[in-house]
């Protein structure tokens, strides 16, 4: 591992650290699904724990501050008695979206699930 | 991992299997990087290791047997002398090609290696 010192060692294209973080994110389990829920529509944590069958509520709770951390979902305190917390896209997330879409009508597309799985 | 369970379970939009099997295969390292060299046009195995710098022929020549299995790349051999190998995007490699190009220009545009890896 020579990131930094190929990052200014190649042309740009070459290593693009920007991408790399992307899809290090975004391939980690769950995290596809749940920003495609809170594309749909801002959620609250049981509702988004309900549309994502088999997903853990301690997983689920460790991948939205991930996406907090990240910048792609907000966490929203609506000052009500009892208190509601929304999770919704941020702009940043917002513009993902179609990209996610995108990725997922291509798998679709070539039935991208045929390869066997070691 | 209750994958098959939960798919059939679960509505068709939880857990999409190609999603998830094309996000695995994205999210590993190198084969964006390479995928990107290959969308720019066909390439011998020398070209593209030149391309991708700290890619090593170990590494690249397990990813293109990868990319081969899963249906992205075409391994073309040139019927001359001496032999001339290219590798280059089958019609379902070049038609991701539009979809990594948007997740380069989202995760350039949101500055996406801000976040600390630990």
């Amino acid at each position: 591992m020579k990131t930094a010192e190929s990052v200014a060692a190649g042309p740009p294209e070459d290593l693009c650290p920007h991408y790399r973080e992307a899809i290090t994110l975004l391939g980690k389990r769950w995290t596809g699904l749940i920003l495609r829920v809170l594309a749909g529509r801002p959620s609250r944590f049981g509702e988004i724990a309900a549309s994502v069958d088999g997903l853990s509520d301690r997983m689920l709770s460790a991948r939205l501050r991930e996406l907090e951390a990240a910048g792609l979902v907000q966490r929203i305190v609506h000052d009500e008695v009892p208190v509601r917390v929304e999770y919704r896209l941020s702009e940043m997330g917002a513009d993902l979206a179609p990209i996610l879409d995108g990725l997922q009508r291509w798998a679709e597309r070539w039935d991208m699930a045929a390869a066997p799985t070691p």
